[in-house]
């Protein structure tokens, strides 16, 4: 085995940088990992730019990463070399705070992010804790698997627990790295599905993606788009917009529940007197734990949702990361340090 | 048994009038009651002042209301002259509406309201229909019942429906007529009661009703202090003002829950980023029908909680409409036409 | 129209008889259907042979019904003629009774059945009170929606009020009339579904119909085999067999449900310890309401459920029937009187 | 502080014998407790007469463990000297199986147990993984608390996660050390209790635990006698004969279920069509974590639920131990090595 890998680091929001650097050693109960692909997230900016309080500098970035254990450090029990993993965002938990003693992980106040509080995906090899490793199902490619770490778990995992039955109208809002997985799943769990985005040359895809409708917001009035179908059980926001939001709210209908799982800086705006007369919510959803990632896998493999990537080589991570946060890519971009 | 009656009437704006009238016959499937308490409401004031829509005068109003079976129309069945009711907001629904086809007649579109729809409470006599009656239990009386009928099972109801389970933190915001039920409810369903207002005047009174903790949210910042608490589990917000209920949502816990009961004009602010790392909610709450109506009353019965209120003979409604509407009354406005 | 219809009549044991009879009148609230589907149930040997206490005859059977409205009584509302609508066992609620007042109709003390309580589908027209009326999907066959109406509205309301989520293994025990159905609904609610039956020759049409795995219930133990699988979240048994059920028990997984929707005479025999330790339960499922045989059609016609049907025209009932009950059909025998 | 403690240890069948003892020294993420109180429970005898696969001896028996944390091992986080702890039949968990990783530590695959897995209460000092204390609240005695966090956790646990609402109606069948518990709870959660046990003696005791109805099994009907109440919205079954709880299942109501949290031998037999008519469950409940047992112990301070106890110094272990098993005992034996 080499001792030596390339990575790409990330300093103080400078340009990502490509350096070589040691293949670290597994700690006690973590694992190394050799990283096949690592999906580029618009979280990776917080890296990237240094928005993240208390960042440590140089840092390899990067949380949606499919790979295969190269070495076990010590006590690790259940997982073994040569096994294909994934790690998303959750990178850890710390056992001992409320919430863990809840079972709780992914609420954890000491919780770790791969790519934040130690070094991510950006790289030939990472390592991390082996509570965060998700099994990988046999027929999944590790560029389909890895932005299913990220976009993929939140979005199912919102779905899974929104309270929504089969047959039910659930509602996509914003069809891009989330809402394109998000209109996937929706439909292979029996609900009537409607897209939501702007522009009507999203329409096609939509349906493609397996949408049973769509609705362009730059042209149509969602509320009364969404009640014409008999109101939505629930709409799962994937946009960043807390106006968006809150316009989608008059298309719920009776016990409807927006949630949340994309960050908006203003708030949602909730109606008082029709959200009485509808009995109706909006809730925030966080992601999910490792567990809930391999279900997210499983579930992606036996369902045949797969995200739409473009790939690029470790070596043009930096081209890869403006063509994601450019918002042009379609839809999530990957890197393949496997191919290196 | 006497052919008139004395009624309240409200015409539109003007000052409720004592009228002498003929006592109705009741339709197939209604029933007469002899009225022997009818609780003054707030929403009251949409009947006198005419502020809903479409509202025919005169009108009695009044839907808060516990008497007697007098007599009973063609096809009532499960009930008896002589038997003891009770009939709240919910006046009646359609049965056609696809509310009432699944069993949510709270919802019907279709729905009927006391004392708006039809004749109320503010009377000697009045005429419901069947499915809107509830059972009274023997040891209640019709002064305390009467205000159970809407102030009462809007928070019974919201609380047993909001998942929070015994030993959790549940906040009542506001204490007025439907908060200082709401404080005693949430007592004795086993949930750690914190009872929240302004002034430091309502603390001994909210320690009475069984607050395990008070805070003044004039002189504490709410989201401190319910943090303190360990965050609230759920918030029953009883105000009427939004901003009130934006600044609580600071203090909801890890899968906290603000319900919603009070009507406030300006919408919630929902901070999006907390609610989703704290995987909180925002939700409606439409009061309950008939047979909520009587778990409230029998709950309340076998638990000793009971409103505060003040009684009004039937001629003084003027003076106990006034009453009622200044905000002076602790906490409840009760007429009784029966000791007329 | 015509005045006079041919139906099938059972009586007290005897044969099923073609007779002609009058065209009924529907009084108020009540709507006559022309029939142009009516499936034959298991059940429907209640009414021929008499098993069903106090049954009156000459009753013409059938609850499975898919027809057009032709003549509408007074005081209905929301339905009109020439509309297509279907009919299932739910057929009739009192609104007066404890079940009634909670909205759950489907447990009606008093309930009604078509075919049972008043004269069913097996003839040419029929009336129905309008509160069991379904509406009909416009791409769904008549003679497909006539078993969705019994055999699937059942599994499908019971898979979808299991709690099981996406993802969740879910086995349906028993491949008949209700299990080829339970089998479609299962994979189209994104559940990892297992067919168990009794033969090897069920394999192939066990994945036709969607199943991820097949358990040959004559050669496989059926405990292990689910726990191989993980164990199942739920297991819905359709068999009429408790034996069966209760040797299923052993493949529950983490919180797994045996839902029963088959009746057995035999108790279904728990093992207390193994239910402890596995959070397990066993429970029974009544069928559904009206909407939730709306909501079954729309979710069939949507997700391209379809019942494996024969279909007999409606002077050839007796031998329909005896197909029926001979269990060789596959899997649902429909007569057509809307062919006659 | 001193080196030598006295302990009592179980010999594979013989009788409980008081030795001297090293006391022990913490592990990394273990403390060291001074007992102060340790409750006696029957699934003791699983070490005391080896019952239980594969256990050590000597073995120091004893799960329901009250004391002052004494000293601290390396890494232990968020517990320190002097603070007072419970532990319970939650002894450990692996962290790494299926079940840790949903949080689910109840169901660990691994999961240990004081007293069997390792030392447990019956001794001045035991050591135990610092995941499986609980906080104490400080106006809860040692005594009091100790049988919460076995049997006093099991019935909460199982009462809180049931289901029920405030008002239904939830009947506890067995009033001994789990069903004395369950009669306060239940009232304490707002439900209509009923207590329901053998012979007209217990009455009073019900009573005056907080039960609104007792039903003597040895002279009514239980299930007659719940119907006449409504039915039960749960029965917690706390006895460990399955023919007990299979003869409550006929006092079910709508929605109605039987949870079971003794362990009996024999299966609880489910009649099949009485079950779908009522749309009723029988579930299985394992405890709970030392969460859990934290919030039982909260519940039971801030309620006053208090377990009717007889103390005995840790001398008279074998004593205490055949009260306890004699079943005379009212109601937990509970040893007070912190008086020694």
């Amino acid at each position: 085995m080499p001792t030596m890998q390339a990575v790409q680091v990330a300093n103080a929001g400078g340009p990502l940088e490509l350096v070589e650097r040691d293949i670290p050693e597994p700690d006690a109960g973590h694992v190394l990992i050799k990283v096949q692909a690592c999906g580029i997230c618009h979280s990776d900016s917080l890296t990237k730019e240094g928005h993240w309080p208390g960042l440590q500098f140089p840092r390899v970035p990067g949380h949606e990463i499919a790979g295969v254990i190269e070495r076990t450090g010590a006590g690790v029990e259940g997982w073994s070399v040569g096994q294909r993993v994934g790690v998303g965002w959750h990178g850890g938990h710390c056992g001992h705070c409320e919430r863990c003693r809840h079972g709780d992980f992914v609420l954890c106040q000491n919780a770790q992010v791969p790519g934040i509080s130690y070094d991510g995906g950006y790289a030939q090899y990472m390592v991390a804790p082996q509570e965060v490793l998700a099994r990988m199902p046999d027929d999944l490619a590790d560029v389909d698997a890895a932005p299913l770490l990220c976009a993929g778990i939140t979005t199912f995992n919102a779905l899974r627990h929104s309270g929504a039955r089969a047959g039910d109208v659930a509602a996509i809002l914003g069809i891009g790295g989330l809402g394109h997985l998000g209109v996937q799943f929706a439909r292979k769990m029996g609900f009537v599905t409607v897209a939501i985005a702007r522009g009507q040359d999203k329409a096609p895809l939509a349906k493609q993606l397996g949408a049973h409708h769509y609705i362009d917001s730059s042209a149509q009035n969602v509320g009364e788009s969404l009640q014409a179908l008999g109101g939505a059980r629930v709409i799962l926001a994937t946009v960043t917009n807390g106006e968006a939001m809150s316009a989608a709210l008059a298309g719920l209908g009776v016990d409807g529940k927006l949630i949340m799982v994309g960050v908006a800086q203003e708030p949602v705006e909730v109606p008082v007197m029709q959200f009485i007369m509808g009995r109706q919510s909006v809730q925030g959803w966080p992601s999910g734990t490792a567990a809930d990632s391999q279900e997210t896998l499983a579930f992606s493999a036996i369902s045949d949702v797969r995200p739409m990537i473009e790939e690029y080589p470790l070596e043009r991570a930096a081209e890869a990361y403006d063509r994601m946060m450019s918002g042009k890519a379609r839809f999530r971009v990957v890197l393949t340090p496997g191919k290196h």
